[in-house]
């Protein structure tokens, strides 16, 4: 059986997780990829390679986060973030996400904390802004 | 880094995970869940509730199913197949489905072995016809 957890139940599980599945739409099609991730207040911030997920936020910025614990078939809860990509382009906000990211995902590499062009690639840091958040778990 | 898999190895990797996040589009917006699935051939094979999943996917049948593998940040790999959505209504080959879903996930009941039709809800059987494959992983 499944219930619904409510709003404050799924945001306490976004907060406590720290790897989840980015979905985004690429080119008219569904796309899911696993990020790490930090959660603050309503915006979820992301560090990532410019690659197939920033490209396809960039051209539709609507994104979901989906993330879960699983114990066992029997014992599981799930949430969902839906809400909007931004590039964090800003210094100050970058400087502090960037810092906190590596707080919490300690392999980062230093040279990952600045922007770097490198034959066409470049690291961006990005933020999904939540609209709403639902959840579901075992009942 | 990271590292273009092969499509022979992200098959392996799909065939060896049991549960994977299925990307759907609901009314425009990316929309992720956790799924158990099996794979045979080029088909992906879920058990669910008819919701929003099954809605969302009855409207627009491209999904996506991708499957992971994370050992630590630095071990771990990741496939994605990119599809569309068939329900599986042939007598045949649904007994044939579900009794293969049934012998590896045990928990599913006798009651959603049949059709259920109760207050409204109903229990399918669906399939992902795969298009292609694509994985990456550390390197």
């Amino acid at each position: 059986m499944i219930a619904r957890i409510n709003d404050k139940e799924a945001r306490a599980l976004l907060k406590e997780c720290r790897t989840g599945r980015l979905g985004c739409i690429a080119d008219g099609s569904p796309y899911v990829v696993p990020v790490n991730y930090i959660l603050q207040d309503d915006k979820i911030y992301v560090h990532s390679l410019v690659g197939q997920k920033v490209n396809a936020l960039r051209q539709d910025s609507r994104a979901c986060l989906q993330v879960d614990e699983i114990v066992d078939d029997y014992h599981w809860r799930s949430a969902i973030a839906f809400g909007r990509y931004r590039e964090v382009t800003q210094q100050a906000e970058r400087d502090l996400v960037i810092s906190e990211l590596l707080a919490r995902f300690p392999f980062l590499t230093p040279v990952e904390s600045v922007p770097v062009h490198d034959g066409g690639s470049s690291v961006v840091v990005f933020c999904i802004q939540i609209e709403r958040v639902s959840g579901v778990a075992d009942s």
